[in-house]
């Protein structure tokens, strides 16, 4: 791991960030390039350059470019399954992955506070080189800043991210159409209840591991099996119902989900039980909300379950007619409520 | 103006920032669609969709694809000449211009603090839609984090860039040899002065203006002018005397600058001589420094001044075949003292 090759006993960088490793000057370069660079494995970036130059010929058969960003504020840095580094990979893959690109280049700008351990540094950015090879994207260029303490809170982290779209693949929402049926990859929640774990606001025996993982593998052979596939959609902040509704406003059509038909942990209902909390609400980081035409669906629910990232998929509800926007929870005892966006937070600092 | 259009006496969104507008939920939609993508322009970008769809036939004439980024994290957030939203915008666009790149498009990644005053943001928001407009470029994607009060300082903002760098078209420090000439486009320190003075620290009459300003005509000038410019560099963190060490590093040349021929204001040189500062180490953010061929020397000086970004451009010094890395500087009185990298921090947070 490149990690591994930093001198950690050297650290000729410091024992903790200060004001200088911001400067721009002698501090900041033996930080980039006695930590940064090859703890991310930044070969494509000269430390030297301000920007990356990336070959054009990638889009030689066509198709279109993807390009996305996401800052993480996550609190606590580090929770079971995963940390604001392996956070920062695969939320911005999974957000080129469902416009149905194939996540390529990413670049990364962190904010540090004063004080901040480089001990700590040093596991995320490990992380985040390990979350990007095992994604399959590459690191290509950057910035670091430092505040003076109490300026920020330990470590944020930005990544934008560059994808390619194949010719002719054209996903969105408003493809969707009434028959249309929904379709949810796994479990949901699990990212916020680890979170809520993480910060000690439960006393709980039971692990639960953030679903923290990259989705653009399962998401090419849900795209092979069902080539229809309206749209896709990742359910992080605002979690299911969310996302439910934006599609059911976007479209100008009404969903139905049907409450025994989504997959929860028994855990994590027992969190969302004892603190008021909706799991269509909680976040999730490693969870799809796929829309597929009726005659595509087996085949897309058969592709999902063969992937790790789609053990526990789910046909979870449908399309309908109207009324536009509007969508529906169908419960276990038969009635019907409806779901709407979430209002108010939830977690602040989920990711 | 964009801005305009928002309807200030309503904000549907709230007054000021608080963690519901960070949820993923309906008040972060408020917020998105009611004032951010409005007040930025982003017509490209649909508000439902969680990245940009970029047509790939700009490059159709070959050449390669620059990518950067940068966090901006100014303290204060507005000052003479400029604030962190036009700093965002023409601190990114440089980036891009001194790689050879014509600036095209940049995602908007923003980190609130709880209680942010809406005002705040809306004159932020405006300023980065009016600096995009001037430098030509569409911001295409964002984000939108919030933190609690305390966890990070009113505002801060990520943006990456993307732009094309035409076929042929390489600069490089590697292609520095000796006998190239040094190509400053103007007075240098004016950023860093401006925040010194917004801060408080001064107590002067005159007003210094910030140089914030995006550099990519002015270079599309000197490129034209100078076909075989070596390469370019902005001037920011660090200023002018680490980049100089960068360049005789990288290239293993010797670099001799002229103390006299070095541009710099009155008052700025005053404030140094006050606080114990060295011009060529305060920050810039409008200001290049270009390794021409001395045969074209000549024609990209005049280039330069022709343009309102170049007026007070200067050659202040030469490329000499060694010892390598070190940087000299010739001072009024005759004698040569070493120029070293910034060592330590001269002023945090000043982009």
């Amino acid at each position: 791991m490149a990690a591994a090759q930093v001198n950690k006993r050297k650290r000729p960088y410091g024992k903790a960030i200060n004001l200088s490793h911001g400067s721009g000057g002698k501090a900041m370069r033996d930080l980039v390039e006695g930590l940064i660079l090859p703890a991310l494995g930044c070969e494509l970036n000269s430390p030297l350059e301000d920007q990356a130059r990336l070959p054009i010929s990638l889009w030689e058969s066509g198709g279109h470019m993807a390009f996305t960003t996401d800052s993480y504020v996550v609190d606590p840095l580090f929770f079971p399954g995963g940390d604001i580094g392996s956070l920062a990979i695969n939320g911005t893959v999974n957000d080129l992955a469902v416009g149905g690109a194939e996540p390529l280049f990413l670049s990364c700008g962190l904010i540090l506070e004063e004080g901040l351990l480089f001990t700590t540094l040093e596991s995320v950015l490990s992380s985040m080189a390990q979350a990007a090879r095992s994604a399959g994207v590459t690191i290509v260029t950057g910035d670091t800043k430092v505040v003076p303490r109490g300026g920020a809170d330990k470590l944020f982290i930005n990544t934008a991210g560059i994808g390619r779209i194949p010719a002719g693949r054209q996903l969105s929402l408003m493809a969707i159409q009434p028959g249309d049926r929904l379709l949810l990859n796994g479990y949901l929640g699990d990212h916020g209840a680890a979170i809520l774990q993480a910060r000690g606001d439960l006393a709980l025996e039971a692990e639960i591991q953030s679903d923290c993982q990259p989705l653009h593998t399962v998401i090419a052979k849900l795209l092979t099996a069902a080539p229809n596939t309206r749209c896709l959609r990742d359910l992080t902040r605002g979690g299911l119902g969310t996302v439910l509704n934006e599609f059911a406003e976007g479209a100008g059509v009404s969903i139905r989900i049907h409450e025994d038909a989504i997959p929860v942990r028994p855990v994590v209902r027992g969190i969302c039980e004892l603190l008021g909390l909706d799991p269509l609400y909680l976040a999730n980081e490693g969870k799809l909300l796929a829309v597929v035409p009726e005659n595509e669906i087996e085949g897309a629910l058969a592709a999902l379950r063969r992937d790790p990232a789609g053990e526990q998929a789910a046909i979870i509800g449908e399309v309908l007619p109207g009324p536009a926007g509007r969508v529906r929870l169908r419960s276990h005892f038969g009635g019907e409520r409806l779901v709407d966006m979430l209002v108010g937070e939830q977690l602040p600092r989920i990711c």
